[in-house]
């Protein structure tokens, strides 16, 4: 059997990915599981990191992770950088382990005005940069905390959350909007909302009485919704640089769809496999 | 013992007030239950409102509701009265009652474009006019639901529903902007979510951020994105019109002060009382 030459590890909220590379920087093991940050106390981390690659090595050997592992709650706090910087690949914090594994954490980014943070995008970010290092534009990664990332000279020059799906579970299954919702698509319904996403808090409302005034609208209720947040979501995008949307490709093609009727040109990058290469470029210059 | 004239009702979502009138219009009998709407079938509010004014009659007796009973899946359907209209005392809808109770109960109000409803409301803002008769202006009533109002001729113009106070209760109660949140009001916090209100709903993730970068303003959560929110509702509120608030003191108080900011004047009105003389307007209405 190959014993693996490093760890690379995405230590999320609610789960974790782990990868055994060989020195060529193939992937020789892979192991997941669902013990993420949100279930974990500090001393745990070690114990359930060592039952996922037990068996991957014999000797000391570097683990590089990212991830909710690195936040004030995690394993071991990886304080942000702050923008301007590169996404990934400095001030790792290592952390204490009692066995052979010699583990560093990478920080997470921030930024001062207006106030924002994230965890683990930051890679995902540095793993597109690998292999296109020229790129200059913006970088979106859609979902329950899209982030919006301006990039130039292989740095995050700036960036924001919008809580866009987040807001669309709380509103779609717990609010007084939810009533009469079909899960059903409808893209007339979605281009509705769309339509009056410039205004979509003062619109909310609508989703419901729309449904109530003519009952034949209610079951398009979800996706006027949908299309009430992306579309806030979407205002003022800056349509004169190039838009790369990483992520899940139906939440992308969605998002592109919206983008090419808001005057944007998009690119839909897969985010699986980012994650790995942006470790192995932050590993990279680590050893470097 | 005196025997009531008539029974005025107000039927909610979660209560039921009921009073018993004199023929002089004084308030002989009163009763209250958690017996709303979203708690009975419809074959169950009779029996709810005979248990509630049992001995107050011997004779036919003329009862009149305002409320959810109203509501498609409430009591019975009085369908919405489209404005611009007079805020209550039209197309009341009779129920067949087994006993002595004659019962009718008012509609609410809808609007076609933008669409929008209200049920209960109405009846608070036909009180009021019924002190002033001459108001024109801007009636709101800040809630769950906050209703904008338009008034002139005694007429409702049109309206809006923001849902600012259910969005409020499910960010601060269930999402991620929870943590880290105290119960303590901050004005200083408040006036800084004030200022980002223009953007609100791409700033929301700031609340989070705000206090991860600086923890020392995260006890300040609460009240900041109650400025985000309070303040993104009274965008473009019209300034040249005289604006009456219509609710519990505490919060007409905040909205008044942010009006202010904005240029607006207001006055505040109890509404405690509002919705039993709109029941008593109505009523005179109906028999006139």
């Amino acid at each position: 059997m190959s014993q693996v030459a490093w760890i690379a590890a995405d230590w999320g909220t609610s789960n974790l990915r782990v990868w055994g590379l060989g020195a060529n920087g193939k992937v020789i093991e892979t192991a997941r599981s669902d013990q993420g940050m949100g279930k974990l106390t500090p001393d745990q981390y070690e114990g359930v990191l060592n039952g996922l690659v037990a068996g991957w090595t014999d000797g000391p050997t570097d683990v590089l992770i990212c991830g909710m592992a690195g936040a004030k709650q995690g394993w071991k706090e990886a304080p942000y950088l702050s923008v301007p910087c590169a996404p990934a690949g400095a001030d790792a914090v290592s952390v204490q382990t009692s066995g052979a594994l010699n583990v560093r954490i990478l920080p997470g980014l921030c930024q001062i005005d207006p106030p924002d943070v994230m965890r683990g995008e930051e890679t995902q970010i540095a793993g597109f940069l690998a292999s296109r290092p020229d790129f200059a534009g913006t970088i979106c990664l859609p979902g329950t905390h899209s982030k919006w990332v301006q990039i130039a000279d292989g740095q995050v020059r700036s960036f924001r959350t919008k809580m866009t799906g987040e807001l669309f579970n709380l509103l779609s299954e717990q609010s007084v909007l939810r009533h009469g919702m079909s899960d059903d698509w409808d893209d007339g319904a979605f281009t509705d909302g769309l339509k009056q996403s410039h205004d979509a808090l003062n619109a909310l409302f609508t989703v419901r009485s729309t449904g109530l005034l003519d009952p034949s609208k209610a079951a398009g209720a979800r996706s006027y919704l949908s299309g009430l947040l992306i579309g806030a979501e979407l205002q003022g995008v800056d349509t004169a640089v190039p838009v790369v949307l990483i992520g899940d490709g139906k939440l992308s093609a969605l998002y592109a769809t919206v983008l090419e009727q808001f005057g944007a040109t998009s690119e839909i990058v897969d985010g699986e496999g980012l994650v790995l290469e942006g470790l192995k470029a932050a590993y990279a210059e680590l050893k470097g």
